[in-house]
């Protein structure tokens, strides 16, 4: 049976994307990274959807990322809530290049066949590092990369989710079964969702679409 | 002035690139991965190195990467002691990917201009992750993976011992004045340098060619 290594955070997108590795018949490993982040709901989030996935392990790997710039990683930086253009501050520098490498590195260790990412470049935050453009250039990387690929054989990078908008992410997972109520996408630590993050905005507004969408006008 | 995130790891190379980046005009900012290697003694030599170059930051991340499969990171794998065939099991996978990536996001985060690292492929032990093609294909993952390079500005990747030996490097060192006392290349973590393991091997022999041709034949 072909292996997986799927990143998972906690929200709705890498919890769809391990599924749908799941679903074409990988043994599926997850990775999550506590990089020092704000929202440590997150994590707990992580724990429930590699649970319910059913995943062969669950590695939760510790790296203090806090000398990244970025307001999910400092407290000096506040998370923004209002809407903004451009890229908000909530980008991380280089965190998907950091987690693609190691799941790189997991998934030769454990000599995987894929990875198996969520990210995502319609309904987005602009961040550079979740567009096809840098999906591809990391898997031109791979094939270099590893010991793995210089004997011949590839570990594939998949992001199956890469050209889905969020209302689609959100009505796939729900027509899939998943419970979307394991997820945490706030980029805050409160008891509840705040709803004016960059990350709430996009799953609230998703939300709301597929609830107008399925108000069938009265004849 | 320019600034430069220089990976040093306590080894003649990175030592090396790390002074031609302060050499060309950088600031230099110094990166050292303690990942759990066995040999601890070259995180110390790291630092030695650091102050050496008068760095204005050396930064020391920890993340155990023992889940990496390699004769480096785990117990049960011994280092070998004789000649190998092809790469030997201190390969550590993604490991170059790893460094870099954290190199890149530290980049980002100081508004720095280049990393430098001091992968060489002549004489090496075969790692993919240290070959040009690598290199390569990493400056152009890097060119679409930042909020930088979406800005327009790029940061360069630079291993300027890409094409040298080890003998090279080792004569350039020694010309630059630099104290090569205060490096570590073993891989284990003895008194003394084993003078068995591939890293010892490589070191040596390019010491003893060294030797060779400074003696001068009698007329």
């Amino acid at each position: 049976m072909k292996k997986a290594v799927c990143l998972i955070s906690g929200g709705i997108d890498s919890f769809l994307s391990a599924y749908i590795a799941k679903k074409k018949g990988y043994k599926i490993y997850c990775l999550t990274i506590d990089y020092g982040q704000k929202s440590r709901k997150e994590l707990l989030s992580a724990k429930k959807v590699a649970k319910f996935l059913k995943a062969e392990e669950h590695l939760i790997l510790k790296i203090n990322l806090k000398f990244l710039k970025s307001a999910l990683t400092r407290d000096e930086i506040k998370i923004p809530e209002r809407k903004i253009r451009g890229i908000p501050s909530t980008y991380v520098p280089a965190r998907n290049t950091i987690f693609i490498s190691l799941a790189l590195g997991y998934a030769e260790s454990i000599s995987a066949d894929a990875i198996f990412i969520g990210v995502n470049s319609v309904d987005f935050s602009g961040y550079p590092d979740c567009r096809p453009i840098y999906i591809k250039r990391y898997q031109k990387l791979i094939d270099v990369a590893t010991k793995k690929t210089v004997s011949g054989k590839r570990i594939k990078l998949l992001a199956p989710l890469i050209n889905l908008s969020k209302k689609e992410i959100i009505k796939r997972a729900i027509s899939y079964g998943l419970d979307l109520s394991l997820t945490w996408s706030c980029y805050k630590n409160e008891k509840r969702p705040c709803g004016k993050c960059p990350s709430c905005r996009i799953r609230e507004k998703a939300i709301s679409e597929i609830k107008k969408s399925q108000i069938k006008p009265e004849r």
